[in-house]
């Protein structure tokens, strides 16, 4: 059973998914920073007092936003490290991973990538978890250098290339309604893994 | 001569210069909105009655920060939409003009990137230069598909790709110094053109 309907037959899970969505949203218009519980009741159409029986703070939406999401990534990124597939089979799947997490969670990604640096207590956490991420995907890139499958240029650079585009997707897929995300993975992943030289 | 060489000869120049470079060092560390001109007084060492004998307010500096980089941005793809090379170089060439100008001024692209919504008055005129900066990337590329240079894929997400990783590059290149640019620009081109593929 997906987490999706695990929390649909939870009402509280409900209420506190639509604040978080609510305030993802915000946070996206205005900046993390910007916001106050008040926008976020105003917007809810809810008194602040009965938001506050919902949520903490906005710490705590801003955790529940990012790290879910930064979770998500790290447990991808394990699935594809311990899998038996290629290095260019590894690499699509890691595009196919951050296609799939953006596409369903834009806004979440906005806040992701524009208001981890808010992040208090779990700072230090998130920070692990991306370094983590960033370790195993420099490993992947330099295995495929060893075996002679992708070409022998700096791996960072590389890395770095391919992430960029990744991480910058939030922006893009939002006004690509059209564009269906498994044909976007398989064109992002021929252009950045094949080039575009004929 | 560089326009670098004519600040150096103007006094009120160079001092308009250096709160600017502080402001934008400021912004990139405090975000824009955070960022006071009292603060920047005090950065500067300067009292805030002297700061405003040089400029008038943030939004004068955020305007200078990004419209002379806008504009850089816009005179080069001019410079590179008119030559005569092929797509492919036409391409490597505004790999370069990224590398260029984020290596000579990694805070302003940071402000470029996370601040320009903060444009008053001028935010028109940007968006201007960002949307005929993307019509003219998009149409070197068509004339690529057309001319059987470059694959033909959605020329779009090629664009995407391609500038997402260019529009990154303020958050990587002040880790790396000892990064030569050149090698950095021609690595980038082989990645992003050649793709990784063997």
């Amino acid at each position: 059973m997906s987490n999706f309907n695990l929390r649909i037959v939870n009402t509280e899970g409900t209420r506190r998914d639509e604040i978080i969505n609510t305030a993802t949203k915000l946070f996206k218009e205005k900046g993390y920073s910007a916001v106050t519980m008040r926008d976020l009741a105003t917007a809810m159409g809810m008194k602040a007092a009965s938001l506050y029986n919902h949520i903490n703070s906005k710490q705590e939406i801003l955790k529940a936003i990012i790290i879910s999401l930064a979770e998500a990534f790290t447990q991808g990124m394990e699935t594809i490290k311990n899998s038996d597939e290629t290095v260019i089979r590894k690499l699509n799947l890691i595009v196919a991973l951050h296609v799939d997490i953006t596409t369903k969670n834009p806004y979440g990604m906005a806040s992701l990538n524009n208001d981890w640096m808010h992040l208090e207590e779990q700072l230090e956490y998130y920070l692990q978890l991306r370094e983590g991420y960033e370790q195993d995907f420099v490993a992947i890139i330099k295995n495929g250098i060893a075996s002679n499958e992708i070409v022998d240029t700096n791996p960072e650079v590389i890395m770095f290339s391919i992430l960029s585009t990744l991480r910058s997707l939030y922006l893009w897929i939002p006004n690509k309604d059209d564009l269906d995300p498994k044909i976007l993975a398989q064109n992002l992943s021929d252009v950045l893994i094949n080039g575009i030289n004929k």
